[in-house]
This record gives structure tokens, C-alpha cells and sequence, in this order.
């Protein structure tokens, strides 16, 4: 019989998703049988909920959807701060909450995974309260329900939130539903006359301005809308930078692209140019603390023309423009528009100086440059929230690459899992992750996942003795800012990898570094883990002044 | 000078802590230096928040409170899950979430760890719709606000959340107010005469009972008021039984321990004192579903009086009894209470037999066995869900040892930072885990916590490839219920333990799992691994018939 769960599934299949994410439960199990029955799904299978989280945020970043399934009460909360990230930085996931049969919920019984004060429903508005579209499914308008969720999720691009009773989920549908599936779900919108009216009014303002620069962020990429805006860019010869929130929204091999803006602290010449900008178009990126060296870009409001996902402004108002905006639709309008007369930029960008190793004890600065010079075109970079994110999102990467953080709710751990998501869902793109040994163990169990999967990314991981960047904020000696000391060349096999899946390397210098890095690139069938050893204080030069511009915002 | 956060690890010293739990964050590390300047509070870094959450509820269980500090956003949802299975079962935690500068917060700044809305007040919102006292501390009434959410906490036993912005935890304040800790939080209280009135009734219907029963919970035992029981209890020769939930909550080695209550499951002879019982007096304790065998206790409201840490009730209901309850103040005033003739009862209870080992594989029912006969007098068995806690939670257990799992909540992983945190608070019993393999993986990273304090607790690790209780339940054979193999005795080096810090044991036979024990027991001063290789579907035969039972409650 073809239930609420087979349709819960196929609605996923059919938005282009293979896997799904997440732990099992007693209020889950029986929807499981609908995934791991079916040979076109795969359940991943996490090590526990917040990890299965931050994977599928990981993965929706790549595909532009994520199924997460988790068990009432427990699973749920354990994965709250991965959704939260997701809001955060509007990574499209949904939740399927696995609840008791609503027969034992009305009659409000003392089961597992509750407080035991008979209110199921607290769960659900706690996630309301956190700004998630949430939905409790009954055996009422169940198919609608399913559809109105999933629907938003498209048109939002944000994370939304069900719970699935077990009566509910087996709850009899007619298959040939399916049928409209197509139209349900259809991402195309046909762009109406108000939302070209922006767009037009757009590209005037382009047209007027002596030096336009477009500036793209992790709305436009995480709703895979970018290619709109890579055609326009592209047809006008119109510079563009990006942030570290959101970095690599359009590829930054192309010739219009000025480098990674990142305030007051962003190089030359890449910092000249946004300076001289007189118009600053926007498209889906926001300008938090991290990824603005504490809000110390150049340009005011008034430059700024803002295309967001939520809302729309011109130099800080909406002007007479009244009516019903989509950024789907003034971006696809966009993409198509033609400048009074084609610009004629050119910008020469510093070739990353190649970084001749010698026997000298590692440092960050030249860590950075040595794994940027190791990133082959088609990889994706993933850089973790302290040193690695600091030190490599400067970077102008090559053809294709993708690069992936978390700066602005910035959970530590967080690289990890959603390195492995990503790797998922796009095999073909090998992932480098780049990470802090204080982070890493949040989440280090999700290793035995990736070791199940067989998957073969590179793993960085800087061991310094601890919580640098805290450090360089506050409590440079302190004792909270040490960590355990782990060894993480024997992370694999204790996880479960056999000797010919992995390759392990331990570096203190730069040239065992660079030759590490060399291996690791020519050896793609294997998961290969560098352990690299720098000194606790040792940090990228511009972190260390980031680190008193927070303690400044802090104080 | 002295300041806000002075004061407040001046309160958690006084009420008895010398650590506190938690990870760092840029939001609470000036806070932190109050904590590790001072050379009477031990910092305990954990890994992760969820898992410091648990190793908070691990170790207030044992003293009667305990403090967790997390960062905000990232830091507090982490421990969520943590915190909401403090809230569940009555363990009094206070979470202080260190949160941005006032100004910052007001001036709505795209900080990181917000949802880059300006919206800071949501997290607060969050834990209030969850159920728990909250506090958004500020430059206002800052003491008497700590004051109040603390000495909630002590009356309650409930766990509580506050936020400590930057700026607030700087304020000073006059140090003598530490001359009134006393009488702020005095855990004492004069009886009322409505208590002393409830405890007088309760007496009183002892008397008219033929077969009284008391039954003793985990509210009882977590808030510290079971020797006020066993007095009354041990004076009056009056039998008791406990649950899964609150074992141990007093001495189980007691002549008028009867063994613990399982419903329908109950070996006997306790499951006919219990049936036979007219009058079951419930002092704290809760009848969930998976301690009572899915409701199946045998005695009706007719026939109980509760007496529970929110409320009570004398056969469903308050009679005519009206004024203001307090569970302590009834519990205290029972204490010295006579009964009109002492009771001349006696219990035979079945000793457990002498396992003795074979060379056969082990199963679960041999291991159950082996683990109770080793314990020693004194020791503190820790029992995570799944077929530890249903294999081992029915047995006897010798003279003061104390019993902690978490049946009601029941989130799996939370048994071992439990275990930490219970080890930290005392570390003259040793500590003694069972844990399955598919639930340490959700937090195994503490390890690296355990060997950096290097405590000396016994784990046992039960690898029987997968999520066996859950297939039990649904799934006996599907891949959902398998879990990546992971090596354990390689953990602890993995984890930065030395050579002579650690023992490890890998068994698979009956004898093996004796030896180990034995060894494992007169090895004091090591932290001892044992992981045991059971088959995948061999079960606990009560947790078989359980599973039958959670199934049909689901269906
Ligand atoms: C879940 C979570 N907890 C705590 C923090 C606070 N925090 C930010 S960075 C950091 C330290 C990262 O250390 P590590 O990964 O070792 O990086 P590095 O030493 O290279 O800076 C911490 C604890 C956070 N961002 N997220
Ligand atoms: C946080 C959380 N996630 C999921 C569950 C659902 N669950 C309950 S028991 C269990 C399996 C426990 O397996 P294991 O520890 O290996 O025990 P055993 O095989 O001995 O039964 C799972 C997944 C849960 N209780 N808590």
C-alpha cells in the first residue's frame, strides 16, 4: 500500500535528493523501512543528530535540498543547533520528526522522549519560536500539509520543520498524486511585471554609475540562482566581488572577479576597488561581523542596492515600489539585461605566490598558501570556523572550485559533518576540508560515516594546542583554551577503516607539508588525513588583528 | 574589583560545586578567567556542549547541582538535548549562556551566532517554551536575579538557563553580600502546618493499610531527600520497592528493600508484594512507560498517594486539602513520623546466582550476571539505554551502591558523560559503565575529557553490531539498525591517553568477561575499557518481551 511515507519520499526523490540523514528511533523506524526498502535512496545513517545536521545542511548547500529524519524529543533537540545554522544561512533542510502515534499523544501518556507531563507539542513551538516554518502532521490534509512545507523550502530557500506521528505515516495515499508532481514543486517562477520593474530599475542605475560593482552571497549560491547572475555579469563585463559567507557564488576564475572582499582588512587590489565603487549591487549577501572584519566595509547605505532573499531595498528604502517581491524572480529577470554599453574592466589579480617549502617549522601563513596552492580546479574547499576559515577565504581559488563555511552562525564542528554531505551529494568535486583540532572533536564520530561510505576527501588538521583564534580574542595562556590532546593518525582505524582505505600524514615543516599535500592530490582513492603541527600562537596575520577588532566590539 | 561573575561562581562554590561544565566561546571568555583564576574550581572542558550537558546531569545528580557554560546560540542549542533531559527527570542544572555586549545586542548587529536578524531574545524564548525557568540577566537587579534562579533550582530541583552578556558579568558588586549566602540559599525549611497536616494523613493511611507499600523515585533521590524516607522507612519497618527510573534512590542493601518494580515484567517475589500491596505511597516517583513494562503496574489510583516534587494527591486527588505545598517539607516531616505498631515484615529476596563462566559465547543474560556480581559495596553502576539498562536495572544491587540511566528522556549517549560528571562529583566510588556500542558513538569524543582528568572508572562496551534494542522494537534485520564498526581499544590512545593510564579488554566468551572484570576491579588506579562482542539479536529476555510490548504501543 502506498502510504504518507512512501509520498514523503518520493517528494524528496523527485527534488533531486538521494540520500536522506539521520538517526533512528522507535518513533521513526517503520518510515525507515520506506527509504532502505527502495534501491534509489540511500540512509545515511549518522553517528548522532547534530552531526546529521550539519550534514545535510552540507549536502542542501550542493543539491538545494536536505531530508533529515530524527526521533521525537531526543533526535529533535540534539539537531536543533545544526537547523539552527541552516537559518542561520539559509540552507534549505527539512526536518521530519519521527512522534508517538497521536492516539498516545491525546491521551497525553508518560512515554520516552517526553518530559513526562503529557505536552507533546512543545517541541514544535520551540522551533516556531526559533523562526522555523514548522507543521505538525495529522491524518487531516496530510498530502497538503507535506506540500505546503516542502514548497516553502523552494521558494525560500530556508529549513522548515514536521513532525510525522507513526499512525500518520502509514496513512494510505493515492499514488497517481505523483502525477502532479511536476507542478507542485516547479522552482521556475514566471517573472512578473513588478518584480522586472526592480530589475530594470536595477540595471539604470547601473547604467548611471561611474564604477558599479556586484557583490554576491550565500542566498544567491545556497538557492542555486547564481547562474543568473554569472550571465549578466559575464554578457557586461561587470566586476564582482564576494565575502567569506557565501564565497565562490559565481566561480572565481572568471575575468570580472576583483578577489574576496573582507573589509578593512581585505588586500590590494582588491580593497581599492570596492573603495572606489560608487554603486554596490547586492544579491544576496549580508554583511556580519566575521566576514566584514567587524563591519569596516567601505561603502554606506547609500551606495547599496540590496536584492535579498527576503526583501529587496534601493539605498535603504523601497523607494514608491510596492507589490509582491521574489528574488527568484528579479534575479532571473536580471540575468537577460543588457547595459546602455558594455563596461570595459579589467582587473589584475595577485597570482597566489608559490610557496617554496623549506625544513622550517610550519607556520599558518604558509599553511594557507601551500593548500590553496594544492586546490585542483572542480574541488570544493571546506574550512572550518577559527585559523582555517581566516586564513584561506582571502583566497582567489581556481576554475570551479567551491568553498564552503560557516561564518556567520559559526558552530564549530560544523566543517566536518557538512564536508562529508557535500561529498555526498557531489563525488565528483573532491572535498578538502581544513580544520582546527579544537573543532574537530565536537563531531570527530561522523568519521566512521564517512568510512562506511568509503568516501575519499582530503582532511586538514591543524593541531596548535588548542583553541587559537579564542586565543587571540582573549586568554592567549588561559587553561579553557587547551583541549584534550587527541592523535589523530589513529582517528581512522579506530573508526573503522581497514589499512587500504586511508593514508595518514604527520607534518611539522613545510616541506613535509607540501609533499603531503602532492600525495594526497594524486592519491584519489583513498581518504587521506594530515595531521599538521603549528605553534599554539601561531595564527594568519589577518586573524591575529581580527582577534583585537572582536575583543574591541567585545569590550 | 569584585563583579557580577565573582558572585556567581562565589554562589556555585557555596552551594557545594568545585567544577563547572562547558566549552568556550568569544561571548563567556572573561567569565571563564573567573573560574580558572581561582585555585578552589576546576574548569572541566568538555568536548562538546551536549556532552557537557550530560556530564552536568551526571554530576548534580550526585551533588545536588551543577553549572554548564556554554557560548550563545551555537553553544546553548547545543546542549539543548542535555538540558531538556535534566528538565525531564528533575536534575537541577543552571545554564549560563554568555551572550553579546548589551549595546550590541540593542544596536541589532549582524554578530555571529545570531540569526543575522537582530533577534537575540529567541534562544531565551526557546528554553521557556521548553519549561524552564529563565533569565535574561542585565544591568538591572543583576543579584537578586541570580539570587532568584538559583534558590528556584534548590527548591525545585528543576533545572534553570540564564544569560550573562559581556558587559553584565563585569559589573561590580559589593562582595559582603556573600555574608547572606546563607540565608539565600538555605536548602532547609521549617515545616508548615498544611505539610506536617499531608504527612499526618499519610501516617494515617499506613496505619489503616493491611499491605503498605512505599515506593521511592528519582525526584526523591535527585534532590537529595531519600535519607529523610529511609529513616521513616528503616524505623517503621516498612517495605519499598524502586523503578529503573530513580533506582537506588535509597539503599537497596536495606532489609525492607523488596527489589525493583518493573510492572509485568517483575521477577518475583517482588512482583506479588506488589500485587498484594493495599496502599503504595509514592514518594517522587514517575510511571513511565519503559520502567513500568508499558504501564503495566498493577496497583491503581484507588490505591496510591503521591507525594511528588510538583504536587500531590491522596487516591487521585487533593480531598479537601488546601494551601501550599512543598514536596521537601512533606518528605521532612515524615521522617520522624511512628506508625501506630511497627510492621513485622520480612523479604526473602533471590540472591543472584553465581555466574559461572564457560568457554561459550556470551549472551547478554550471562553478562547481565557477571557485571552485578562484580560490583562492589560503594560503587556507582551507570546504565545506558538499551539492553544495559533493561538487562541490568532489575537486579538487587549491594550495600550503598548507587544506579544512574535516564529512562524517561532516554537519550542514548547520555550515559557516559553522565558517568564523567558522576566520577568528577565523587570520586570515591568507582564508577562502572555499561553502554552499547550504537550509543557511545553519539559522544564518545569525552574520552579525551576522561583521560585529561584521568579518572579511573570501569567501562564496559557492548558491541553487538548495531542498534539492538531498536530491533527489538521494529527492523530486526534492517540497515538502518547497523552502525559503522568502530574499534574501541583503540579509543583511549586515539584520545591522548599514555600506555599506563588505560587497560583494555576484548571479549567474547564467558570466562574472558570474568577474567576481565576481575582484573578490571582490583585495577584501581587505571581507566578501564572492556568491550564485549555479543550477537546482534541476543537480548536481555525481559527487554525481548519489551520490545513485543513498545511495538504494540506504537501500533
Ligand atoms: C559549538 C561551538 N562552541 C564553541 C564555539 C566557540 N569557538 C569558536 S572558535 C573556537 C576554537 C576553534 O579551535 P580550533 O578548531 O582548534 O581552531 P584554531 O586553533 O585553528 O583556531 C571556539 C571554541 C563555537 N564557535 N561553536
Ligand atoms: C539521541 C537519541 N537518538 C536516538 C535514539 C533512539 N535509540 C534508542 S536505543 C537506540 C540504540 C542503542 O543501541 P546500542 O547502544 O548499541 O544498544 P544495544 O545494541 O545494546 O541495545 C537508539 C538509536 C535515542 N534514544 N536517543
Amino acid at each position: 500500500m502506498y502510504t504518507v511515507s512512501d509520498y514523503l519520499i518520493d517528494v524528496i526523490k523527485f527534488i533531486g535528493n538521494d540520500h536522506v540523514f539521520g538517526v533512528p528511533g522507535d518513533y521513526n523506524l517503520e518510515f525507515l523501512d520506506h527509504i532502505v526498502d527502495r534501491n534509489d535512496m540511500t540512509w545515511v545513517g549518522n553517528a548522532n543528530e547534530l552531526n546529521a545536521a550539519y550534514m545535510a545542511d552540507g549536502y542542501a548547500k550542493k543539491t538545494g535540498f536536505a531530508a533529515l529524519v530524527t526521533t521525537f524529543g531526543v533526535g529533535d533537540l540534539s539537531s536543533d543547533n545544526g537547523l539552527a545554522g541552516s537559518l542561520a544561512e539559509n540552507v534549505p533542510v527539512l526536518s521530519i520528526v519521527g512522534a508517538p502515534k497521536t492516539e498516545n499523544m491525546d491521551q497525553k501518556l508518560l512515554v520516552h522522549h517526553t518530559f513526562g507531563d503529557g505536552e507533546f507539542e512543545k517541541f514544535t513551538k520551540m522551533h516556531e519560536v526559533m523562526g522555523l516554518k514548522v507543521k505538525d502532521l495529522t491524518a487531516q490534509n496530510t498530502v497538503d500539509d507535506i506540500n505546503e512545507i516542502v514548497k516553502y523550502i523552494i521558494k525560500t530557500g530556508k529549513p522548515a520543520y514536521l513532525t510525522l506521528p507513526i499512525d500518520v505515516a502509514k496513512i494510505p495515499v493515492n499514488p497517481s498524486i505523483k502525477e502532479s508532481f511536476a507542478s507542485f514543486f516547479n522552482r521556475d517562477e514566471e517573472v512578473t511585471e513588478f518584480n522586472n520593474t526592480i530589475a530594470e530599475r536595477l540595471v539604470q542605475a547601473i547604467n548611471n554609475a561611474s564604477h558599479p560593482l556586484v557583490l554576491v552571497g550565500h542566498e544567491l549560491k545556497n538557492r542555486q540562482l547564481a547562474h543568473f547572475i554569472e550571465k549578466f555579469v559575464v554578457n557586461n563585463n561587470l566586476l564582482f566581488t564576494d565575502l567569506g559567507l557565501g564565497k565562490c557564488a559565481l566561480n572565481e576564475s572568471l575575468t570580472q572577479f576583483i578577489g574576496t572582499y573582507s573589509g578593512a582588512l581585505t588586500d590590494e587590489p582588491t580593497k581599492q576597488i570596492v573603495d572606489k565603487a560608487d554603486l554596490v549591487i547586492n544579491f544576496g549577501a549580508k554583511l556580519t561581523d566575521f566576514v566584514t572584519s567587524m563591519f569596516t566595509q567601505s561603502f554606506t547605505e547609500e551606495k547599496i542596492i540590496n536584492i535579498s532573499n527576503d526583501d529587496f531595498d534601493f539605498f535603504g528604502s523601497h523607494r514608491d515600489l510596492i507589490g509582491d517581491y521574489s528574488f527568484y524572480q528579479v534575479v532571473k529577470a536580471i540575468s537577460d539585461k543588457q547595459l546602455k554599453q558594455p563596461l570595459t574592466n579589467t582587473v589584475e589579480l595577485n597570482p597566489v605566490s608559490p610557496a617554496t617549502p623549506s625544513d622550517k617549522v610550519l607556520t599558518q601563513d604558509f599553511y594557507d598558501k601551500a593548500v590553496i596552492n594544492s586546490i585542483k580546479p572542480g574541488q570544493t574547499l571546506v574550512a572550518e570556523s577559527g585559523t582555517s576559515f581566516s586564513g584561506l577565504s582571502p583566497f582567489t581559488l581556481p576554475d570551479n572550485v567551491d568553498f564552503s563555511a560557516q561564518p556567520l552562525w559559526a558552530s564549530i564542528g560544523y566543517a566536518f559533518p557538512s564536508m562529508i554531505g557535500g561529498q555526498l551529494a557531489d563525488n565528483n568535486s573532491r572535498h578538502v576540508l581544513s580544520t582546527g583540532e579544537g573543532s574537530l572533536q565536537l563531531t570527530i564520530q561522523e568519521l566512521g560515516t564517512l568510512i562506511k561510505h568509503d568516501l575519499h576527501p582530503i582532511m586538514l588538521v591543524i593541531d596548535n594546542n588548542g583553541y587559537t583564534v579564542e586565543r587571540l580574542i582573549h586568554g592567549m595562556k588561559k587553561s579553557y583554551n587547551d583541549v584534550a590532546k587527541l592523535d589523530y593518525t589513529l582517528m581512522p582505524q579506530a573508526f573503522g577503516a581497514k589499512q587500504d582505505q586511508f593514508m595518514i600524514f604527520d607534518v611539522n615543516t613545510e616541506s613535509e607539508l607540501v609533499d603531503a599535500l602532492d600525495k594526497a592530490q594524486s592519491t584519489e582513492d583513498k581518504f587521506v588525513l594530515i595531521q599538521v603541527h603549528m605553534d599554539q600562537e601561531d595564527a594568519p596575520s589577518s586573524l591575529t588583528k581580527m582577534g583585537e577588532m572582536i575583543q574591541n566590539k567585545n569590550n
